[in-house]
């Protein structure tokens, strides 16, 4: 009878779960133990990184990925990250190594205690099987929940499990194939429809789930056809329309007063693959203007449930913008021009404006690079230099939780070898995932790195000011020198001080991944 | 009235938590703001270096010690860490920003939906008051459970309830106390007594609850009075007992086998201030050989209910020792000399053995040093060659959670002014907290660390080889080289290639942080 280990190995190859993230325990050893060709396994130094590494690589191949991480200490360490990926549905499956069945009760040193318990509150699924026999099936119903889910799902397994007799019975699950169907029904389809044409002025707001290679040009040509404009929902991590269409408005702000006096004079506002919505300054009043309704459509149907306002549908919001678009008439709005991009302000000399910086990535970089954002006082400049006009092109942590952007951009970067990868990270966000420098150095991932030095978290003093705090300590971050921190990890680096060397070196090509410092003037975010 | 930011700000200084680490988000910031006079905030640039800082400082100083985290993301990488707190007993209370009360059951961003849930798996008490008012009170039930359980505890506080009016009964948090006799009542203490004088060949073990400056020499006292061999409790975090005395045995292997061999012939083991016993290797057998008995003293409940073997008092080791040594007959066993240190070993001419820098650090550093370790191949290495003779002289990850090591000697350091401090970490440890090296500088910590590169994860290729699977992914780790690491954080660091040149570097004194990086051969832990 075939192992444990075999019939899961077995199963995750079947599945395309071959490429691992990782960082190793004791426990995990048995697992690792003889992993079939045609696996790959990618160490992370902390799991932070592992899981934001990983977190890109699902989101930049849209497949979930397999992540193994250690019991409760490393497990512990990753859960930061996970609350990102659970904010961009990402799909991880993070199988983990336990002690022996035996050793876990009495708290033998490196056990998980009520593994399941630990991840369940930020997971969709999580268990530990009862038995060793269990470990293929369960091993299978993590893959599908996170699927079907889109939610990371956590396995612990007990190691003296690997070695184990699997049972003839587990082989059933090498068959198993499990999908959701999402189409509207006829009816549902004809109602939003109807709802739609009769809008006098519809307004849509497209959330991360539109950046899909399909979704991303229908959700412009439905726009298109109901010459309407399109918001960005607010909390934005992946960008799910053209920034700079005629059409595009930009992102909505997070805030519940300003949300609404941006739907002033729509009458319907349709809400396409996000939450509604992922407010995050507390700027109370109204849900909606008076007049104002709004339709969900989403996969998420937690979303869908503890929305505060509107009505939604749960379903595929693609197989929705395919139905509208055969169903709605109209031609086209006729192309107006993208906007175009104004100039940027300069800095104060010795220090970049970071719209310079953006500036020179848009003109220096190849139109198909995607970037991975984790640079948030620079967030406003950011979208006013940048011309992003295909899917897949931004990504920025989902949860606002620090520790994605170094990792996410070597994910991404693995993810796409096809396109060019560009990390833009601050000074305070670099700190949180700074050990994914080492993985890219040692796979030689293409990635260019631009670390923007401010010296301050400069999001939260803008947010201090906001809350009338402006004293509070501990928001300055002065004497950190990426390029010496980059090369300890074995990147190439540089420090660089101008606009137009800045220029220059982004205008050369490498194979290899590199970091480039930069020292920026403080912006806001908003 | 007053507000219950001000309330809880007069409450943590009557508690004396005034030395606050920290990484803040904006949910934060309400909390900072005005912190009174006498307040510290000590940054760190990731939570799981905020933790572990924390961690090492309340060992180091023996009271509970204040946290602040941001919400899901934030308290999420402090996890790993808090499990090392957890398995050391560290009291901290960790106090986490929410979003405003309104916008957590929509999810708004940084919101920590169902915070308490979240941590309770791992701390000891966790709650979200259900109101404003309920905050200080809250407050002082977490730093008292934390103080009577000796673990971390989580609060997690809506930010607008900083502001809020905090009635006029919240003051009377501010003059509770809460404390725990642990004394044996007089039949108790008789029948301890009498056991332990009936026995035969009596053994001790001791935990790292005993490594408090009073018990640590009280257990010195029993154990000559009793003239029986000491062990340290297996998965040791802190040393409870001179390493070099005649009467030491060293720390117990952490096996069910090999730990009954150890006890063969004693008819009665004492073990105190640990859990019995925290395992790590499978090595199955009987728990106890024939003919021995088990007693546990322990503060720890929970660890006497879950032992699966030996009967347990749950009392304070330090009064019961005491109450043994007034009551035992008996002089002390004449003093047998300190065993000697054996010559290291030679390295291969490129790297140092680890012995080779251990004596180093034995002979150069004064006596007094604390030592901070977190470099797990070179364990038994370690023990060979070191001399401790005083409490509060090591500390090490107590659940075997790596990333400790750095931000627990700065921590360590902070806590502990008036004793030189030493990190001893390994080339894959440091990556778990490397951030607290910035901290260390930004505050000028007087440290050494001594950071042992062999570039492999040695410990697990060692387990690897006991489990049969030397064939795992991921456990070689070239290309780091810290001393840049370092330097961009902003410490002094040399490489240092010679046992002579290190001993000359150990012999400069130094009033802020530096790294000395050491490449040395690959040891094993046992």
């Amino acid at each position: 009878m075939p192992s444990v280990r075999r019939v899961a190995h077995a199963f995750l190859a079947r599945q395309g779960l071959t490429t691992v993230f990782g960082n190793p325990g004791s426990n995990e050893l048995p697992f690792l133990a003889g992993l079939p060709d045609g696996f790959r396994y990618v160490l992370g130094l902390h799991e932070g990184a592992v899981v934001g590494m990983a977190d890109g690589y699902a989101q930049a191949t849209g497949r979930p990925v397999l992540v193994n991480l250690h019991a409760a200490s490393g497990s512990g360490n990753a859960m930061g990250a996970l609350t990102n990926a659970v904010a961009s549905r990402t799909p991880l499956v993070v199988v983990a190594g336990q002690q022996v069945r035996s050793a876990v009760g009495p708290e033998a040193n490196l056990a998980n205690v009520d593994a399941a318990a630990l991840m369940k509150p930020l997971v969709g699924w999580a268990a530990e099987p009862a038995c060793a026999e269990d470990v293929p099936r369960a091993l299978a119903q993590a893959v599908f929940e996170a699927r079907l889910q889109r939610r990371p799902t956590y396995l612990s397994v007990p190691y003296d499990d690997w070695a184990a007799d699997a049972g003839d019975n587990s082989l059933a699950v090498l068959e198993r194939e499990v999908a959701r169907a999402a189409v509207p029904d006829a009816e549902q389809g004809r109602r939003l429809a109807e709802r739609v044409a009769a809008a006098r002025r519809p307004a849509l707001v497209l959330g991360g789930d539109v950046d899909t290679p399909g979704l991303f040009h229908d959700a412009v040509r439905l726009a298109e056809r109901l010459g309407c404009p399109v918001w960005a929902a607010p909390s934005l991590f992946r960008l799910p329309f053209p920034n700079r269409h005629p059409l595009f408005r930009g992102v909505l702000p997070a805030g519940i007063a300003p949300v609404a006096a941006a739907f002033e004079g729509h009458d319907l506002v349709l809400v396409l693959g996000a939450p509604v919505f992922r407010y995050h300054e507390h700027l109370p009043g109204r849900y909606l203007p008076e007049g104002t309704r709004l339709v969900q459509v989403t996969e998420d149907a937690s979303a869908a449930a503890r929305a505060p306002m509107g009505e939604a549908l749960v379903a595929d919001p693609a197989a929705v913008v395919e139905h509208l678009l055969k169903v709605l008439d109209g031609a086209a709005t006729s192309g107006a021009p993208y906007r175009p991009v104004p100039e940027p302000p300069a800095g104060d000399g010795a220090r970049l404006h970071p719209e310079e910086v953006f500036a020179a990535l848009r003109d220096e970089q190849p139109e198909d690079t995607a970037y991975v954002v984790e640079s948030t006082s620079t967030n406003s400049a950011w979208w006013r230099q940048m011309d992003l006009r295909r899917p897949g092109s931004y990504y920025f942590p989902a949860a606002g939780g620090l520790g994605f952007g170094l990792p996410g951009a070597v994910g991404v970067a693995m993810g796409h070898p096809d396109r060019p990868v560009v990390g833009v990270v601050g000074d305070g966000s670099a700190n949180y995932g700074i050990t994914a420098l080492w993985t890219a150095a040692q796979h030689r991932v293409p990635l260019t790195v631009v670390l923007l030095r401010n010296g301050t978290y400069g999001a939260l003093r803008w947010f201090g000011g906001l809350l009338g705090v402006p004293d509070a300590p501990g928001l300055d971050i002065p004497g950190l020198d990426f390029t010496r921190i980059a090369e300890g990890y074995g990147v190439p680096s540089r420090h660089v001080t101008g606009a137009g060397e800045l220029r220059a070196v982004l205008a050369e090509r490498t194979d290899g991944p590199r970091l480039i410092q930069v020292d920026t003037t403080l912006t806001t975010p908003a």
